[in-house]
């Protein structure tokens, strides 16, 4: 059985959220990073991140806000890339967690918005639990909360689904699965899409859809060139008759898809 | 059909976090709200809130940090209660959004977390996005993001539920069902309960669920007292042996439930 959470001798897990993109990333922190997080991110040492590079981008951001109390070489950073990654030099969760158990503080990041949700990080979290330590979860920006306020759509009773299929006429399928859910539940559906597929999904949406559906998209959410929008299927067939509509405004731009049947 | 979103005669409507808890809200203003997003609130006049007396609350510890643009007699603040509301005289969500015609911006806030999220203001930016509004969500503290962060389970695909029903059969029939879609689709089940029924509400999920089934329980997220542990139900089985030793430690504290099957 797990000891108690917050035992004195075991250091703390601080989960830390990232800017959801790389560009004017010093002047995004303000915004989306709360003063007393940047703070406590600053005191970190030792590090688990999705990627070394962004991490270090994200740090050297800080340290022009708030001074690092550690200069970036000294840190001890280690990637983590999920259970399914391709590398497999990377050291497993409990390894990783080494210094947790000399009862050093910790970091967990990942490449963009926070950690263990839509992106690697859940197994180390779960793994930190069971060493018995505490876990403080740090408020930051994330694309499927920011995107369902903003959606006006139902935030009583939602569910997200990460990915859809890639092959088409699956794809089409699973729309109309989630279309069904929403309808049954009054549930919210929320989804993802890689940034160059988006017009493919809007256009696969704007086919498999009733007209009545409610569609939202969210696109660059707390970025400079934030785009929101929900309308019915119907509307947004008008609006956007074909792909290079649809190409002007979101082609290449991260999005959150949102629909309540 | 509406007009495309971000016309210039029309305001914006920002979605406006609050804290997680009423206690020492000014020092924890820090820790959950951004910088520039303290300074944003302070420059809106006209509100739709879901408590006038916490929005006021708010406002005046933000003014403790960073000095309010107006005088709060002077604020224009109208009430909205979500539309099953028992107070028949609140006016409707076009009227309450009337300032955003003439080119007013306009702040919409609830009484803890982020608006719209187990909390009314959805109607609200519906109507907004139908008036050709833009849309602006703030980054603030949201007590299922965290909660479902910190757990360490599915943050690739999970559902939020909502309140589950009152009546003990009904809660026990509700829980075995949303651990059956948990296992069915490897999906994180999210929900929340008032504080006095924490007790309750974590004896029905001890007696209900599978002793293999991961159980997380978020309390006090965000303050001081947070509290937050996941284990299987046999662990939690063995550390809350009874109602007093759950009393201990939830008795009248806010908590998200999250369970992996």
């Amino acid at each position: 059985m797990p000891e108690p959470a917050n035992q004195n001798n075991i250091g703390c897990l601080y989960l830390v959220p990232n800017t959801l993109g790389e560009e004017n990333r010093l002047s995004q922190l303000p915004h989306v990073i709360p003063a007393d997080t940047l703070k406590q991110i600053t005191r970190l040492r030792n590090w688990i991140v999705e990627d070394a590079k962004t991490a270090r981008a994200l740090l050297n951001a800080i340290n022009q806000i708030e001074p690092l109390g550690h200069p970036l070489q000294s840190m001890n950073m280690n990637e983590w890339r999920g259970p399914l990654s391709k590398n497999k030099s990377s050291l497993k969760p409990r390894e990783l967690l080494a210094p947790l158990l000399q009862g050093e503080d910790m970091g967990l990041m990942s490449e963009a918005g926070l950690p263990g949700i839509a992106d690697p990080g859940a197994e180390i979290v779960r793994m930190a639990h069971q060493l018995g330590a505490r876990v403080k979860p740090l408020v930051g920006p994330s694309s499927i909360l920011l995107g369902l306020i903003a959606s006006g759509l139902n935030g009583q009773s939602f569910s997200f689904q990460g990915y859809l299929p890639l092959e088409p006429a699956e794809r089409a399928k699973k729309i109309k699965q989630l279309e069904q859910r929403s309808k049954q539940n009054h549930e919210t559906q929320l989804w993802i899409e890689t940034p160059y597929r988006n017009t493919a999904m809007l256009d696969s949406c704007l086919s498999a859809l009733s007209p009545q559906t409610q569609l939202c998209l969210a696109v660059d959410l707390s970025l400079e060139s934030e785009w929101i929008w929900t309308a019915a299927i119907s509307e947004w067939q008008k609006r956007f008759p074909n792909q290079s509509a649809m190409n002007e405004v979101f082609k290449n731009r991260p999005a959150i898809f949102l629909i309540l049947a």
